[in-house]
């Protein structure tokens, strides 16, 4: 990603939400790059081992600039965002801090979430309100285009991408009409930054899941199912032989409920089926979860022998979705040929 | 739950693995009760805490033999499950402690997850064999009728608790004809527990989300959405007007990806909105999550005035499926009247 990013002429943020943990921020964004976070709590941890360059990634709220104000007093340059008229009004009244806050612009690119559309008047407004209010500091835009998880195929990428460009870039020219120019010019999502295009004025790229991948981005032809690098080790804890059921002791509980792939060609239930080693038995997934209980079935084939499982086997589980099952632990084991050579902590929580 | 039970004239194992709360349990199920565990590192935190009967529901595995003769060290009655012919002889072979291990087989009463059928000759087999090995006890007969997560009338609920019981009593005269006693026979889930039948021979109930109940078991109409105890708090973080949309800074990290009551008449999404004091909001529900993003919408009315939601305003979301929604918070507030009154810690992780 790191060299993609280099390719395309942009600045890169990476995304640490999935891991949350430092020992593997290591390995992709180190304390000198900037990083994007999703909960405050995420950067208080990173500003902790000296991260100094952090956008919060959801739009702000009243009840958190106690602690947005703590990070600017820890000396991150902490940029937030909001998006609609009344943020930039509860700004102007409730920040009251002798630091200067930089907030940037959410900008709606693909009716996806969050943002104001590069056309509406309110974005210009409010550009130019954080640009006169005191102590507050218009940053720039960003824009995420998360919509980008319903393109399978290259070139709807590659469509998505551009649209992600241009409608950010026409949310800049419409702000610079108005005399103001936006330093930070941010979007992205994993599948629209690994896409090859013309990146004209944009400042950086973010991406978060690409740390490790996952069925999801496999599915979307991201990457292939050999690239990811996450899985939940498991235990053949019975077998149901006239149902073709495999019972293991990963549920819920350590795969998440993401259903992800549920719409896509390949349906991976809740993961696909590995190995100990991480060879993909091809044909299984879990496809019935309860807390503790992982079901495994084929997917093709209700009367495929379960024979090649067995009581106590390991197992691993390649996860639907890498940032909602990470976020079932609180560390990882990092595999190096067959040993674990390193543990990761990460944090979850507000 | 306590005075029904009590009524049905069994004794009650409360599980303990929705909330996973010393504080919470002292409710509940106190340190004098039995209690049920979903995993091991429960059964350890509770027995830290003096708890001293405890059965772990999810079949056991040979690399949980260490930890599991840890606890017996420690003066816990720990009964551990098993249910297959596998798992005996894994036990036979591998379990080579002092402590005599108590083993419970697992009775599959409905089809829907592990177990032994009542009428498999393994039943007895593996009965006999528990019964016969030197420092392994055959503790009895364990269920659970997770199907009555399907029944959607009192009557259905009635049928599966008289079924329950019938394929348990079933596997207890089978066993008894082999001469052997089970000294534990234990069913229940909240829905069937709850249901009132005769009870014949059945030594206890378990059962579990009851503690707080959740979307789920009101839409079974096993309570009433008034009586779900749980809530996450959350802040309207930006409105999408022309959408009918109120985004919340809680997504699937808070609320879970659970979406259980999908098949329900009554869809609540990934949860229902209250307003800050507990109040349902009619007909508004979390639609749609990612990571730190919720958004709600209303269920029936696409064009409904969003009016009533406004930025910055406080919301509450009661949970689709508690165990879920609860197993990603490290802790919970207490609210009595309209302050917190207490704070309790709960565990995670294996």
């Amino acid at each position: 990603m790191s060299e993609h990013v280099k390719g395309q002429g942009t600045g890169f943020r990476p995304h640490v939400k999935t891991l949350k943990s430092l020992q593997a921020a290591l390995y992709y964004a180190p304390p000198d790059m900037p990083i994007t976070v999703s909960t405050l709590v995420e950067a208080q941890y990173f500003a902790n081992a000296g991260y100094r360059d952090i956008l919060y990634a959801v739009t702000l709220t009243p009840n958190k600039l106690a602690m947005v104000e703590s990070l600017l007093d820890q000396g991150v340059q902490l940029t937030v965002l909001i998006d609609s008229a009344d943020a930039c009004q509860m700004l102007e009244f409730q920040w009251q801090s002798s630091f200067s806050l930089p907030v940037a612009i959410e900008v709606d690119v693909d009716d996806h979430r969050a943002g104001l559309k590069s056309e509406s008047n309110t974005l210009v407004d409010v550009a130019q309100r954080l640009a006169n209010a005191e102590r507050l500091e218009f940053a720039g835009v960003v824009a995420h285009a998360g919509a980008s998880y319903g393109c399978f195929t290259e070139s709807a990428r590659i469509a998505m991408a551009q649209q992600e460009v241009a409608r950010v870039q026409q949310a800049v020219s419409r702000i610079a009409e108005a005399g103001l120019a936006c330093a930070m010019v941010s979007i992205g999502s994993t599948p629209t930054a690994l896409a090859n295009v013309s990146r004209d004025g944009i400042t950086e790229l973010r991406a978060g899941v690409y740390a490790t991948f996952d069925c999801v981005m496999a599915g979307l032809g991201v990457c292939r199912f050999d690239d990811i690098a996450m899985s939940v080790l498991t235990t053949v804890i019975g077998t149901q032989p006239e149902k073709g059921q495999i019972l293991i002791d990963a549920g819920w509980m350590a795969l998440s409920r993401d259903k992800g792939t549920a719409s896509h060609d390949l349906d991976c239930g809740y993961g696909l089926v590995c190995d100990e080693h991480g060879n993909i038995l091809e044909g299984w997934r879990v496809s019935q979860t309860n807390q503790e209980h992982g079901i495994i079935t084929h997917m093709d084939d209700p009367d495929a022998s379960i024979d090649a499982f067995s009581y106590g086997q390991r197992l691993r589980i390649l996860p639907v979705h890498a940032c909602a099952t990470a976020a079932q632990f609180s560390s990882y084991y990092v595999i190096t040929g067959s040993a674990v050579s390193e543990t990761w902590t990460r944090i979850n929580g507000w």
